[in-house]
This record gives structure tokens, sequence and C-alpha cells, in this order.
């Protein structure tokens, strides 16, 4: 069985490498697959974002994400089930919740509190290892959602704002979710926000930032555009993004997750 | 089987977790070798010379490799087969050639038209992901090349320059390769170029970089010279390298993919 | 068969993808665990330190770690077996036997130098590809530690200094042994030396660094701390270790591996 990991643990220390090897333990035939662990320290919103992006692309199995401040502390660490029967193992900060939504919502919903199922002496500041990892292997072994402790309701689950866009007549009022490794800038807005605002492949746009003003073509794909020319494209996950071809609109835009970029039609 | 995956996705983002998962939706038996996915952004030239090092270590497979600044554009997806039987998946545009020639040149090439063996609907920025790691997969569970696309006649491909040094008399002008971890600094030049220009191990050697001149010594291997000492020698995929015994040689020369060095025996 | 495999190569580079394709070229049945490939260049201390730390996390196997300033030169390539019957591939600098001590310490160990169980030709500066994966390729096929080389006296290891701190009446001076990706110091003490000097839970302390004072407080976990407090607290691994809850404790005190450190029960 397929357990999927995200996580903000990052590779240049051993935690992502220690998960593996406590699942391996556990589990030996189970496989994992690193969606991610490059996830901003902390950034609880940025992971779960990418976790509902990319769960469609894998398998079915078992879903770990641990991005966790809260380790230590009063939050619950959780199991979900959703309506397809994909199992949920993480921090009860909202971080995958989102991803459950796309999957019609949650089904089941348990407290991690069976000793019998996690590593002991359960440390204080890495649940990865000790708590979720070991859980996320004995669902790939079959034990059941009510064997690893007791029903949470659904309700009490913490959950994110998730930043909604401001569209007005003629202008769109967004914000930056997440900047890739190319620089490429993904916005809060989907095909249809642009169409509300009539922006259309070939239209050019007017983009605030920060204070400062740029232009920008809305354009199909990179190819469409010139080299160094700011383009406006539906990205691979259906967000509206902000790219330069052959560049980086983040560097130019001086763009970081969060921060706000308005979009006019530009006469 | 065997897919090896080599691209410029980086691993902060989750564009190559995403293809593990596209992989095993299609061919939960195959097993990924990631050779690396830290080439820089877009550099073609880098990817193609690291493909084509590393495939020798490789078990015969899928080499999948995906470093495609023209996604979206004319640029041809391809599939081709070399004298050995191994078969490549990649944009046309130079990446996959130096290997295949390693490896006795194209046998067959067909391009990736087929839409049964794509993710549908196809972005038209994340071909990694609806195009070419779905063609992996298939072609890992025994679909022909003929049936992912029409055949492609070999003389049409996009081939790159590689850069070629200039040997004289008493010098090498050579050109940066790649520059790794450590920062030892590769050049486009073997042991008989060296040879040619009288280098042999011992040997003073005169390096011009940037304006700059600085002394090395021809070297077997980093115990060779003292720490802190500019060495010449042959790196462990032949090419002569530039490094500094417990430094970085590439800091010291500021040296980047690309930048010319000359190289001339000192008296 | 599990091998565990740490180094210092980074994934920027090829150096770790070509050892895995090294390793299923000789046993396509061997599993690799990555512990991490992110030790700084050529720190053989830290890598040994996280060896040790992350073993008793991982199945029993092979455990191949490579970090190798003296490649090319005089050291010797070693395979080591532990009392619990592990074994240990990487060279001869004391990296291995933090770990292997772990486990009861050495019962015999061996000189890798039969060249039938080595890539040809061996090359000078990449002995991780050529030497130590394919040894341990070889292992878990059930190669025996006497068919790969000759006998080695245990006493004629290289060791490591591990630094010791100094525990006074009312202070310990410590060294820094690990800065990890959220910026928490990792120090040479466990909970042991703190009772000595009197500190637990709640207490407040002075800590000294490059002549610099903070106020600290000791506690269980990030949450018993306010945002932006400087604490100390008993890490995953069980060292003492500074943190700031939300925060960079290493970009606040400067922190790095090898750094003093200076701990007071504040009045």
């Amino acid at each position: 069985m397929i357990i999927t990991f995200l996580t903000d643990f990052g590779l240049q220390d051993d935690f992502v490498g220690t998960c593996h090897g406590v699942i391996k333990l556990i589990a030996p035939e189970a496989e994992v697959i690193d969606i991610t662990h490059g996830i901003p320290p902390q950034h609880v919103l940025q992971g779960a974002l990418v976790l509902r992006n990319t769960l469609p692309y894998m398998p079915a199995g078992v879903h770990l994400a641990v991005i966790d401040p809260g380790v230590g502390g009063a939050r619950r660490p959780l199991v979900l089930r959703d309506a397809e029967g994909r199992l949920y193992v993480g921090p009860d900060n909202g971080l995958l919740l989102p991803a459950v939504e796309r999957f019609g919502g949650i089904e089941e919903a348990h407290e991690l509190a069976n000793p019998d199922y996690a590593l002991q002496p359960v440390s204080r500041t890495f649940h990865g290892r000790d708590l979720f990892a070991p859980a996320a292997a004995h669902l790939t072994r079959g034990v059941e959602l009510g064997e690893l402790g007791p029903p949470v309701a659904a309700e009490t689950l913490a959950r994110l704002d998730i930043p909604q866009p401001e569209i007005g007549e003629d202008q769109a009022r967004a914000a930056v979710l997440y900047v890739d490794r190319y620089g490429n800038v993904q916005l809060n807005l989907d095909r249809e926000d642009m169409d509300e605002v009539e922006v259309s492949p070939g239209a050019r746009i007017e983009l605030e930032c920060k204070g400062e003003r740029y232009y920008a073509v809305a354009a199909r794909t990179f190819a469409d555009a010139r080299p160094g020319d700011i383009l406006l494209y539906e990205d691979s996950y259906r967000n509206i993004a902000i790219a330069i071809n052959r560049g980086s609109a983040a560097e130019m835009l001086s763009a970081r997750a969060g921060d706000r970029v308005t979009l006019r039609r530009a006469l």
C-alpha cells in the first residue's frame, strides 16, 4: 500500500529519512511517495494547498502530512477518512482538510491516542517520527481507525482561512498563494474570475504589486510570450499565475506568498 | 522495470513527487531512480551531459528526462530507442541525444501524439506530469513505441552545440561544463587533450579565468595536493576538472558553467 | 534487504542518484532508505552523530555512509559488523564508529580490497560509486565480509574526537553539535548534565555565545514558551537544544556547529 508524504522538514536534516526508516520498521511492504518536503517551515496553508492540488495525481492510500508548529502543545494528532476511502494522518491545524474536501469530505475522524501504535517514549518535538509515521505505517497493515483512538466530531476540527480574491467590475484583487522554483507566482484566481473581469488570451493587463505597476499579457503558455515579457496564464493546477518567459516573475515583482496583487484590463 | 528520472524541477516544489505519483498510478510495479532534479532551471546542456555521464551506471530501462523551456510551444515530445534497447522519453531539444549516442545511437524515434497515453486534459505548462511521465510509465508496461505516436526522422531531431576546446601547441582554451556541490569545476577537456599540451601529473599549470591568473598542479587525486592548493585532475567521469583540496575552486575562480578557462604549462 | 544511505553529497548533483543506480545494477532487489545527503561537505563529525542518532529508527541491514575528504589517499575503505549483526560500509575516518558502538561495538572489521566487488576501473575521487555502493550491494546479496578483503584490527581504526562539555558547579560549557533547518541549536549536553547544574523545566537560564548574553527558559516543548522566547529543551535525540518558538535560534545567536555556548542558572 502507498503512503504519500508531505512535510516542511526539508532534506538537509535526517527528519524525512528517519520517518522513512520508522515506516519500514513497522510496515516493510509499504511504499512511500514523497510529494515534497520543501514547504517553507511552518507554512501550514501552503502545505494544505499543495496537498489538495497533488492528491488527484497520487494513488489512493494513506496520505501523511506533517507541518506542525504546535507540536507538543494542545493540538490533536488526527487520522481522517474521506468519502472515497483515502486515509489522512497529520496534525489538527487545517493542513489536511482542503484535500479531504476535494474527495467528498470527512467520513470518519479519530484522534491518535492509542500508545500501542506510537513509538514510545513519544518525544515532545518530533511527532512525525513518533506518532504520525507509525500511525500511517500501521494503517497500511490494515489497522482500523477506531483502534488508533476515539472519534472526533468533524465540526471541531481546526480550519484554515484560505484567502479569497475580491472581484470587482474591472479589476481583481488577488493574493499570492505560492511561488515555485522557476519564479512563477500563483494567485488565488481561476479562469472564471478572469472571465468576470473580461480578460481573455491576448489581452493586455495592468498588474499592481507592492505599489509598483507592470504590464502583462494574458497568454496560454510561455511560448506565446517573448522572452522577458510578463504573462498571465492558467497554470497546471488551474490557478491563474504570473510568469516571465525565461525569467523569474517572483524576482521581478519581489512577490512572496501572502502578497497582494491587483489586476486590471489595460486599455 | 526501472524508470530513471532527471529534471531541472528541484525538490522545493511538488513537481517531482507529482510525476512519481502519476507513474505509480499507471504502473504500480515500476521502480523510479532519481538521477538528479538539481540541474539549474532550463539548462538543457547541463542536463544532457549529466544524463550521458550517468546512464552507464543505471540499469537499462526507460530514461525519462525533462528540462523543457519550450513546453507548450512547437517542440515535439519524443520517445527514442537506442541500439542497445534502452528507451528515452523527453522533449525534442537535444537533451536526450548525447546519452543515446553513447549507446550506439538512435534506432527508433517517435513523437508522443496518442492522447490515450497522456493525462487528459494535457496542461500547457507541465508536460512532465501530463505527457512524459505517463508515456514512461506505459512503456514499462510493454506499450510499443509505435503505439505512442508516429515515427520521426532522426535527422530532424534538435541537437545541442557541445562546446569544444581549442587545443594549441602550448595551451588549451576550455569551457566550464559543470560546477558541483564541492566547488569542483569540470572542463570540456579529457586526458588526451592534456597529453597534447604535455601536462602530466606533477606538472605546474597556469590557469587564466576571467582575466585573473592562478597556479595549479596536475595531480591524480585530492590527497596529492596540500590543503588550499589548486589542482587539475581527471574526475570520475573522465573529464579534466579544477579543485582545491578541502576548499571550493568554483568560489576561488568565481567560475560558472559556460565560463572560459585557459591552461598553460608553467615553466 | 535494506541499505540505509547517508552522505554529504547533496542532491544538486548526480552523486546520490548514481550510487542508487549502481546498487540496483548489482542488487535489483535491494531497497535504499536515504537517511540524509545534507551533511555539510566533509563534516565527518556531523555525519557520525546523525548516523548514530538515526540508526535505532532504521531496519537492520547494510548501513552505507560516505563523507570522505581523504578519498584517493591512504585511508582504508571498510566494512564492519556490530554485535547485533548490522553491517556498515564507509571510509576509515571515524564516521561509522559512534553508530557501531551504540549497537555493542565492532565484532568484525575488514578492508574493502577485493577488486571483484568494486566497479573497475576505480576512480580516484568517487569511491562512493566505485567502491562503497558496490560493496553494500554485494553484502545485501549475502557476500561474506571475508570475501571483500582482509581483516583489520579494531584498535587501528580512526576515531573522532567528540567534543565533551565542561560541567562546573553552577555552569556548563558546551559545544554546538548541529543546527537544523528550523534553526534549532543542538548542544553536547543531556538531561543529566542539566540536573548537575540544577536546571529543571521553568528555570531561567543565562546563555553566553560569542561574547553576547541571552536569557532563556528551560521548557519541555516549544508550546511552553511564548513566540520569540528563547528556550532550552531536550530534543528528540535526547540532547539539550536551544530554540526560539516560531523563530530561528541559530540566526539569533549566529551559532554554527563547533561554536561554544556557556549556560548558567539566572537568579
